[in-house]
């Protein structure tokens, strides 16, 4: 009886929050603030790169199919989508997707029973709030990206490895989802010619109005240098402003073209393709 | 009778490799690796650093005593910690821990399911291997490091944030009580020595042994460099060759001078307390 009380109590708060939400004017999202938090993000991306990239490919933890501990026991599912199905229960449970930033690779419909409450004040168009190409991230990751980025080796260290791969596919979701902000920004900043061709359902001139290839020239080139600041071995040798002392590719922890690579092809039209999405049901 | 089966099938390979790792010869471990290892942690520990600087304080997640998002439902532990704990659960039923160059912070006595298997080496005595300064780490970090690290405020990325210190703390536990390999190797070289000073338990004799005051100096003023160099604004002006463009510290994600004390006043003493204490255990 009290547990249905609360339950009811519970039902009701969620809604008075979601309420909220729609009422409530968004504050504090800008084009600055947008190119900000996508510029901080890159150091994110580039840290979580040389970090897995401290470990050799592991390819077994990546078998669709594999057998564990146990022997005998078949488990459908790479060990990789195993770890990641599980940190994301714990995380979800934990209330890590109460905030529209974070988007999980497998759904999960856990109450937040760990977390303290927090009121998050919701930016985005809710209609279109759930956009995402986290598939696509997925699978552009384990396809594309882990072979050029790590070194061919089996060291056995598959949990911390694949804890390491979490860390990376989370901070490209959160970069590269990030364009539903972009994009919510943009409208706000032109809702006029936006909204004629969001109701013209024209693709092509919104990528075309999204797309300034001279920003995205200047990121290409600036996290391929976050690469080479990032990834140098730093020595107390030479003075302090220094600070890539060799140049020489051997001497980086990952290759600074792969991470140019992965932003000209994956990360940019990926984050364009969000925010294409987005457009399209900002007016639901 | 089948589950039996499989399980005593699973004792005895247990047994069969606790038996092969207390047989086989140690390889691989030298001076040099080891530093090389240590080498390469800084930059994992200052990475950790600035991404959970990227989040405020955020108080309620430390909090002793907290109210879960139940409402009510009142938990005697801090939100950290039940996520940590929760994680490290996910983390040893994948093997995290078959690895003796992890340890966790809460006790799992869970049968690693979900890991390919995989034989490790094993470099370090194994009475002495379970050596460990965990308690120490955990509240160094949550009462010392935190509050100089994060700016004060709450933004509600409670999941986020603790992730970032899972990630901090296990940094610093893998770096800290890697002192393991540092005292099995110097062990090694000079048996002799080490011999007499364990048998007479002469902490200080061995403290002094393992000491080397110009070779910290180098360990501390090397990772306030990394702290600089890998916390600095990079942007495109300016030669490639120039990592650092201004070393202004308010330009820095963390205060350099708070990695060089958490260097100089827990990571080094609490290195060599572990060295200490594993070769106190060496000849049990």
């Amino acid at each position: 009886m009290a547990k249905r009380a609360h339950h009811t109590l519970l039902l009701l708060c969620t809604m008075a929050l979601l309420l909220l939400t729609v009422v409530s004017p968004s504050t504090g999202l800008s084009l600055d603030t947008v190119r900000d938090f996508l510029t901080r993000e890159e150091d994110t991306i580039v840290f979580s790169l040389i970090e897995r990239a401290k470990y050799p490919l592991n390819r077994p933890a990546y078998d669709p199919v594999h057998f564990g501990a146990g022997a005998g026991q078949r488990l459908n599912a790479s060990f990789a989508e195993l770890f990641i199905r599980e940190s994301e229960a714990v995380q979800s449970k934990s209330g890590r997707y109460q905030s529209l930033q974070e988007i999980p690779f497998f759904a999960h419909r856990v109450p937040f029973a760990l977390a303290p409450p927090y009121n998050f004040t919701r930016e985005l168009y809710l209609a279109a709030a759930s956009v995402n190409v986290n598939d696509a991230i997925w699978s552009m990751y384990f396809s594309e990206l882990l072979p050029v980025l790590t070194k061919n080796g089996d060291d056995g260290n598959y949990a911390v490895t694949v804890d390491s791969d979490l860390a990376c596919l989370q901070a490209l979701s959160r970069r590269i989802n990030y364009g539903r902000y972009v994009a919510e920004v943009k409208f706000r900043d032109d809702q006029q010619t936006y909204t004629s061709l969001i109701q013209a359902k024209d693709r092509d001139a919104l990528m075309k109005l999204l797309t300034s290839e001279a920003q995205e020239d200047v990121v290409k080139k600036r996290v391929e240098k976050k690469a080479i600041v990032f990834g140098q071995n730093v020595t107390l040798d030479g003075p302090i402003e220094t600070g890539v002392n060799n140049t020489n590719q051997a001497n980086f922890k990952i290759d600074p073209s792969v991470v140019y690579k992965l932003y000209d092809q994956w990360v940019i039209p990926l984050t364009k393709e969000v925010e294409v999405e987005y457009l399209l049901h900002r007016l639901d």
